[in-house]
């Protein structure tokens, strides 16, 4: 039960799904681990580690067949099995995930917003995913399946939302609020920090700084 | 002037730095790679490795002392810089980034948005960034200084808008549209995907799934 593929390795093979796909819009049948690495700026011997922890995906002399390790990829990250997730908070932040197109893309199925305004509630996305009173979370989570959600509300009432996520029996939680929220042990709960991206930029803009003065 | 340390090990800087803030909050002091490794999650030695990079940050028998090393990777990070941002597209994930607290926490300004909606024009956020006309992009971005510009339209304008904060001389993209989007060598071009981390708990349920057979 207890996994040992790390959180790492996981984010890994969503990038090497997101390459074969484009791999396989283009029309290319098989890719060796070095092509894969060359052409997306990748690790050759990690992927063929992070594979290997999976059996033998790969064929001798050929390298892996896309479509073939597309589909084991979605299996193996769950992708094939539609999930189905609900968005808390129906603010500028709710409203655009649940719009997110590369979530529909891989197979998420957003089924519901929830918020507690009652200018929302009984509106919808512009895709048209309804809001829901949070007040129903439990009993729409429970006839739509929904086993992710998403916090996505102010960072004032998440602990709240969280809570009345976890008492509705959803067991994964990704996190959009910026502070640290608790859940119980058999809760997986996921931070998303939209910094760490804008830090990396902030880092090559100061390095092609002081590299002008050398 | 190019630069030896990858993109990963910026990223970690990055989780360091948060780590770092949490622990100056709480008020402690001074901090051992191992007791940040085991408070947060994280690897000992991979975290000497990435700081060694930077020269001796670390003091022998006492660790790291937290204001210090925040202040260092601030620097390192171009943080202590202020850089200047303007979000391309003024609507919900615009509208959601440009009040997005992690940003100004960090020492980002949101400067302003664009966009080419009519009744978006001369508006602003709720947090008070001012929405522009693109046509205005180059005029305000010299003005303001900005240097990072952040992508929040649609996949089918998304190239075109790139191209024009290309053309207004801005050397750092943050990408959230979900297509692959061209840019100039000299242009750091950031692709954000926020399907990765949806799928790591995709995986997380898949596992709990298979583990609940055996």
């Amino acid at each position: 039960m207890s996994s040992q593929i790390s959180e790492a390795t996981t984010n890994r093979l969503s990038v090497y799904l997101r390459c074969l796909n484009e791999l396989d819009a283009a029309g290319v049948r098989a890719v060796s681990s070095k092509t894969l690495a060359e052409q997306f700026d990748l690790n050759a011997p990690q992927i063929r580690k992070d594979l290997a922890h999976f059996g033998e995906l790969g064929v001798r002399g050929v390298g892996y067949y896309v479509k073939d390790l597309k589909r084991q990829l979605r299996h193996i990250l769950g992708l094939d099995r539609h999930l189905k997730v609900a968005i808390m908070g129906a603010g500028n932040l709710g409203l655009a995930l649940a719009d997110y197109p590369g979530f529909r893309q891989e197979g998420f199925g957003i089924a519901a917003l929830f918020d507690n305004l009652r200018d929302k509630v009984g509106q919808q996305s512009r895709a048209g995913v309804p809001i829901y009173d949070i007040k129903e979370l439990r009993k729409i989570a429970r006839r739509d399946q929904i086993v992710i959600a998403v916090i996505a509300v102010p960072l004032s009432s998440a602990q709240a939302v969280v809570d009345k996520v976890v008492a509705a029996g959803i067991k994964a939680i990704l996190n959009f609020s910026p502070g640290a929220l608790r859940a119980p042990d058999d809760v997986k709960l996921k931070n998303v920090d939209l910094t760490v991206s804008l830090e990396s930029l902030s880092f090559y803009l100061a390095r092609e700084a002081s590299g002008d003065d050398t």
